[in-house]
């Protein structure tokens, strides 16, 4: 494979998908193919399983059900869609990826990191991203930023409690912790143009190694 | 929990199903209270995941996400039916539980018995069955069998070619030989009848254990 598998990771209200649109035309614009996209990608199999995940009706869905079905719609979106575009040789910008399975179940929601992670490397087949953007903001700052943000429409995460975006954050600070080689952190905390400029410089030398 | 969690497992044409109901009469006419079950067992999460699983149009379906779909569906089947029957002190007579994944998935698909296994643990949280019947048939005998019964639909997995019936065979002799505590083999090779007396005889001396 000769493209690249770039993943944009963080807690709610840190702007990377803004940011990851905006890094994608830069890049285009440079003469680098580029696809950009987030699960469930525009998969059909994918998008019918995460119909059966947000189903409202489905109210009795139990947690470690919902982290099997993220899992197998992640595995069709990966072999459906990002791996061809790699043996293309495109970039791939990816919205949330494993990372986020393992901080949002794994550890907010208590499954634990360390199973969640075992059932997603059965999914991955150790395609792990090359490189992976970690959008670095305090919970308390991304929540203001999602409320003062009247374009966007607000979904059942936004509306856990502090506690559970607290957990979020520390379970993204393991993370980095675990795989400093590949996660780089990008403070969030800045404006938004200031913190694309980091991602454009970050992905920039990424590229050039 | 106090009820008894039993699965029947094996290939096609083995007469598993039929069996597990008439035993089920036979156990109800002596008092005990049971459940008779097959995944996704009437669980609306679990049959929706089943619909995309069965899917004609899904014909770019990976193997893994199928094996993660199961997984699944028997997550929700499990805690939703499962468990709670057993909590009332049910006997729950299962058709098909993880032996099957790894048979059918793990062995016969290629996927990996031990992979299969790992994504199944986490799916079933350590809930094995308390006694597993083995319907152990010749695959050549099951396929006639099948054949020669004119009241059966015939299923996508029935028409598998021989090698692949005989793999799902040797899957299972080596999920005897790995858990000969859990798992009891049935010579399902003769006559319903006596396969049956055979079924009752070692689930009753199970039950008085």
């Amino acid at each position: 494979m000769s493209g690249y598998f770039i993943t944009f990771e963080g807690g709610e209200g840190a702007g990377k998908s803004t940011i990851l649109h905006r890094i994608a035309n830069r890049l285009q614009e440079e003469g680098y193919r580029v696809l950009t996209t987030r699960e469930p990608g525009g998969i059909p199999i994918a998008e019918k399983i995460r119909d059966v995940i947000l189903d409202k009706e489905h109210t009795t869905m139990d947690a470690k059900t919902e982290a099997l079905l993220y899992a197998a719609a992640r595995r069709q979106h990966l072999v459906e869609k990002v791996i061809p575009a790699l043996k293309e040789g495109q970039i791939v910008l990816c919205d949330r990826f494993v990372d986020s399975s393992l901080a949002y179940q794994g550890y907010a929601r208590g499954l634990g990191m360390e199973e969640v992670y075992h059932i997603n490397q059965f999914a991955i087949d150790g395609k792990t991203p090359d490189l992976t953007l970690l959008f670095d903001i305090s919970p308390e700052k991304g929540i203001q930023r999602i409320h003062n943000n009247q374009h966007r429409e607000t979904n059942r995460l936004d509306q856990e409690n502090t506690t559970f975006h607290q957990n979020v954050y520390h379970a993204y600070q393991k993370l980095v912790e675990k795989f400093p080689n590949r996660i780089k952190r990008i403070d969030a905390n800045f404006d938004i143009i200031e913190v694309e400029e980091m991602t454009y410089t970050t992905i920039k030398s990424f590229l050039r190694t």
